[in-house]
């Protein structure tokens, strides 16, 4: 392996690029982070694209716009810092405060090898989501995204559970409009959810639901079905009605089979290396081996597209 | 005349650009805003190139480096920016307050049909030059430089001479080393001095000699001689042996004078159109005819610019 390869981006070194979209508190960042950790962060580049807003929050509020609005961005931007991101050129990338509402000093941004973007919009248009290798749209159910939106706001973006809820309401038009029609282009659509079957123990981590689009070229998994309950796979119509893989990874799998589902793609991406560890740890510290198998899948992806070029 | 040339440039339409270098206090700003102004704010974009500072300015003294070394300087963004502009491309401009030495909020800049850059760096490198369609580097005697920056910031930056005078003196070896070794890239090297030859009555106006280099293509000047002696063409050698033509514009040059030798250029230039107003003010309001006629010689070019394409 090359320096190059393993660590910075070389120039004008092509990264390979993985966009998680999904509205606000969705689980995007819980499932970028793990993938960046197990990657490691001299060979990973993470950033949020939720800082090309056109107004500061004062002034937002006062046009009566939500920052899920394509208006409220400068998405045009976002566009170009993706393609020079993808093309392996540094960005001096816009910061906003989410707390205080207004801008802060500009960062500088040079790709390594991956690069690992998360946000409302990057897959909201055609030249954005040409930028990326791989990408995810995370889609919890309504109901569980407001209370996991509702946990981490009032928890540590000090805000009341009634100005969350008034919030929510606020954005829902936009959300509907903007933000969760992004669902339909995303290779893989990340669903966690409680368990439907009644198969899972009380207190099981929720069940990941991955729907996996023929747009890129997914793991092998039947052979994978051995390993044990803990997944099954099964074709579906998504919401759409187009024929879709649909892999369900329940909660109750144990770390015996994870490990078992781990090494089978890992094995897949043609990598010798260890299983990077640290994969599966919720925002509350908890592990949940769903969520590892679902980093899992997307690093498959990411390592395949550094072994195939 | 389409709309796209009127107003905004067209997406990805290229820009007429100009480059104006030189140190700080060169009278940079003095001749690009006439510029800015003839031309109007409709057809043109001006931009200063001074705000892509690496560190704000306690960081900086703390590194003991000065705001002119290139290693101060994310010059590889200024790169980027100025290629985007050249193409026709908004940029999310960073923003340096000068007064306070941090960074404010960004920029959204979209190119008009002129883009006219002033700074420390436009001509630093050959990747930036090549984003200009004509490079001016501003060139007083360092004497006469030193009055100007010592007025300035002690008349609106709120430093003391001695505090200007003490910066002057920290900063020379970068601006010897990187700064001024920049004129040697410009087409035109305009240097404000008071008039050699004694003919000049007390109290006219700076003489402008204009170093026209034949890296682009200058306006037939010898017709212009007959319009008095306002103005003398020579060729001279540089300060590094080359030939060059040199204008030289006299302070004692009058209205009519001037007012001829615009016309006359601005015929050359292809415009059938009036002469701007406005040209030849300077920083204290006062009207000096060999800046505008400096300012008209750069309006040639811009204006031969689109004239040509």
């Amino acid at each position: 392996m090359t320096a190059a390869r393993a660590g910075g981006a070389a120039f004008g070194a092509r990264p390979v690029m993985l966009a998680v979209g999904g509205d606000s508190g969705s689980g995007k960042t819980t499932l970028a982070r793990g993938l960046a950790e197990a990657i490691g962060p001299r060979r990973c580049t993470s950033i949020s694209v939720d800082d090309y807003h056109r107004y500061d929050r004062a002034r937002r509020a006062a046009l009566g716009m939500t920052a899920l609005s394509p208006d409220a961005n400068y998405l045009d931007i976002m566009e170009q810092h993706l393609q020079l991101l993808a093309i392996g050129q540094p960005i001096l990338k816009p910061v906003y405060d989410h707390r205080g509402g207004t801008f802060a000093r500009p960062e500088y941004l040079r790709p390594r090898r991956f690069v690992i973007v998360e946000g409302l919009f990057p897959l909201f248009s055609k030249l954005s989501r040409a930028c990326f290798d791989v990408t995810v749209f995370a889609d919890p159910p309504e109901e569980l995204r407001h209370r996991w939106k509702i946990h981490r706001d009032t928890t540590s973006r000090g805000y009341t559970e009634a100005e969350v809820r008034r919030e929510l309401a606020r954005r829902e038009p936009d959300s509907a409009a903007y933000i969760r029609p992004q669902r339909r282009f995303a290779d893989i659509v990340v669903r966690f959810a409680p368990a439907l079957d009644g198969f899972d123990p009380p207190g099981a981590p929720s069940t990941a639901e991955l729907l996996l689009r023929p747009t890129v070229r997914h793991p092998p998994l039947t052979h994978l079905l051995t390993a044990g309950a803990a997944l099954d796979l099964n074709v579906v119509r998504d919401e759409d009605g187009t024929p879709v893989d649909c892999v369900r990874v329940h909660g109750r799998a144990g770390a015996e089979q994870a490990r078992l589902l781990a090494r089978g793609l890992w094995d897949s991406a043609g990598s010798g290396r260890e299983i990077p560890r640290g994969l599966g740890r919720l925002a509350d510290g908890a592990h949940s081996e769903p969520l590892a198998i679902t980093q899992e899948m997307l690093l498959f992806h990411l390592m395949q597209e550094v072994y195939q070029r």
